[in-house]
């Protein structure tokens, strides 16, 4: 029951586009679901992926451009749809899938396609949702929803549902708004189902719903959905008049995009890639996480050089560059990724930063009293005991600046609004790398 | 609109248990949704958090009950509630968060509550469901859903959500069997609304559906839900009978659980911990990886030992020491993050090991260089041009070991049914520090 692609599918449409086997075509591609047409164009070239879309309707076509990637369609619509065609599936999406689709686009494509559409209310929708950033509330809700009024009743309700069928795709409720259009509740779908024909709308309405500001960022939608468990969520302008709604597809993959950025970012990558993206790209979006770190480990090479004389005199000390390095970086990743992650939950009650630190400072107390331990035994154990105090001294004093600045850092970023994870990663290991290793030689310097 | 709990709240409703003002409790819970009341819950002690639950009729009280967290829910209830108690919220939950929260409590608990549940056919979807591990499908599903025959009309379709109304809270569709209870597809919610009263099911039917099976892993069940759009799954046994359905809040919860343990897991955190946890457990969340770090750099130390004759020659050797590391933790932690990506993504078509191998290699050799000519030029800079070789032949040996040891971890990991983020982050971290060391020496000691 379950589509995945095989080699041996694969190859047979290549075969079938290079005889242009069409009936065929025809026949593979109308057993598959859209999202695993689209899962088939990746491995194509755009010119083989193109010819495809000839043999599938236009509404399956739409279907199967919605499920590509970003940045694929931009390349794959850009250099191979005529502003007709492209005009043809916009006609078809709904407004927020729209929308998303002529972002990628030039300026001048997205004019076109809007004066081309026949749909003159769907490209009023498309340009009232055009100026919203993508990620807060405004850019991920769609124009198409049911909309009724409280003196109207069940079955006039439904003919409206009727009549919206073509463009609304999931129901899940109907809003009820009064003349000025605000909101004023909802009717689920299965009330609608259970009510009789003539009952008043104003009789079921469900009053005491959450609705959010179009400027309301992302991450709290998702919250919002989450935690109320909704499948739509109203958008309301500041006097409260109903302009769209989110729906719970949107939000997983909102959820589901961001959950993958802050994995990326917090491993040092750059920008959103894929295994299967070019070896330029894969290489160029490592690339300023990599120099960062080389120019903060070259910065160390230079500490440790001013330090040199010490070095010369007791080498030894070299022996514990990695420990205060690498413990440096594994507590200030780990300090601040729960710091990125409790500032992801905006609705619990957040500590405040002198409680954050006290607790911070503890729990490194106790973990620097253990590391310091495992490095003590093996000081002695090899030999090198005079190293003792400088070495614990200097782990003590690591582990307490890690977590500090573990701490800081993401606030810091998060106040002045950049994402605390891309930041989290690589810049704390980095900086602390640095500080990790500065301490050690000071201690050091002090001591022998 | 949207809650946000605030210190004068949390007083004033702590300020009322105190004086015992039951009726201003009571008005205040009245106002808020069960998850906003979960939210205050968090920040009582146990007691009063108990005390505050009686206020609550039980449907509004099972709904915050399954608001809690977890670890939270299980410590709460065990020490709060008697057994009559539990098996009261326990009749009112779904099945499925009916099992999560029984799995929580002492099997003696659990089988008392079972005994006690008034509704026998609840009981046995939930004897039902007990022995699924909670992340397959069979662990997410739940048992209530509306069933009914092809040969039946819409309007008995109609009753048949009507009798279920109590248990069946989110309908979006209903499933349509046959005779030995077979699923044959669904219709969804939309056209019943839409459809005449005599109108034969049979005749709404959509066949052409997708349904999983019980042991399908929950990630899975995640991509097709989001691929596909859906907001509830079937679940069928081997023979194709109808066992339950998947609901898109379970399946947010699950990408929003996974992915936090994915962030935790890549930055070297075990166990699900959260800032408000006390000192000890986020100290021991934190030690294992600490400690697996600090072993590591210990061997690292070893090694450098090995070597301690060469350093003492040129004690400009210890300079480089932290950029080895380095490189080598974010070459590594970079690679892994992207394989453990595309691994998540079952549906896209994957590059075998060796193309994999070749692709990073390139990769490895673009980025290799650019680190090299930065350390070579700075090498330059500080006048010790004689380690120049020693120095960019180990970056390049380095990058290419992290970049092996990056992609082949995780895979490994997987084969064997680890999670692959779990061990990616700071093992390749650690593993790679003293790679690079035992590299960056073993060349200086060959050339110089």
């Amino acid at each position: 029951m379950n589509f995945e692609l095989t080699n041996e599918l694969l190859d047979s449409i290549k075969a079938s586009i290079e005889s242009k086997s069409e009936l065929f075509i025809k026949n593979e591609l109308s057993e598959l679901y859209p999202a695993d047409i689209a899962t088939i164009l990746y491995e194509l070239s755009g010119e083989d992926a193109h010819y495809i879309m000839q043999f599938l309707d236009t509404e399956k076509g739409a279907d199967v451009l919605s499920s590509i990637d970003s940045d694929d369609r931009k390349r794959f619509v850009g250099e191979h749809f005529t502003i007709e065609e492209i005009a043809t599936y916009v006609n078809l999406f709904d407004s927020d899938d729209a929308v998303d689709f002529l972002n990628e686009q030039t300026i001048e494509v997205r004019e076109k396609v809007i004066a081309l559409l026949e749909d003159r209310e769907h490209a009023r929708f498309i340009l009232d949702l055009l100026h919203y950033p993508e990620d807060v509330a405004g850019g991920l809700m769609q124009k198409e929803l049911i909309k009724v009024y409280e003196n109207q009743n069940v079955s006039e309700c439904i003919e409206e549902i009727r009549n919206q069928l073509e463009s609304v795709d999931k129901v899940y409720a109907v809003y009820v708004v009064d003349e000025d259009n605000c909101l004023k509740g909802i009717v689920s779908l299965k009330e609608i189902v259970l009510a009789r024909k003539n009952t008043k709308i104003g009789n079921l309405l469900m009053e005491d719903i959450v609705s959010v500001d179009t400027t309301v960022p992302g991450e709290e939608v998702a919250e919002l959905m989450q935690r109320y468990d909704l499948e739509a969520l109203p958008v309301v302008n500041a006097i409260g008049r109903l302009l769209g709604r989110i729906t719970i597809d949107d939000v997983v993959d909102f959820i589901t995009e961001r959950a993958e950025e802050d994995f990326q970012a917090v491993t040092g990558i750059t920008g959103e890639v894929e295994e299967d993206d070019t070896v330029w790209k894969l290489a160029k979006s490592r690339l300023p996480w990599l120099v960062v770190g080389v120019l903060g480990s070259l910065m160390a090479a230079t500490v440790i050089k001013g330090f040199e004389s010490q070095l010369a005199r007791v080498t030894a000390l070299a022996l514990f560059i990695p420990i205060m390095g690498s413990t440096g970086g594994n507590v200030g990743i780990q300090t601040s990724s729960l710091i990125v992650q409790s500032l992801a939950e905006k609705s619990a009650l957040s500590l405040s930063l002198s409680e954050r630190l006290f607790k911070i400072a503890k729990v490194a107390l106790i973990n620097g009293f253990v590391i310091s331990v495992l490095a003590g035994v093996y000081l002695y154990a090899i030999g090198e005991s005079q190293l003792f105090l400088v070495v614990c001294l200097a782990l003590l004093a690591v582990v307490f600046l890690a977590s500090f600045m573990g701490t800081v850092t993401p606030l810091l970023l998060d106040k002045v609004g950049i994402n605390p994870a891309v930041a989290s990663g690589p810049f704390i290991t980095t900086a602390n790398d640095l500080v990790g290793i500065g301490t050690y030689f000071l201690i050091a310097h002090w001591l022998l």
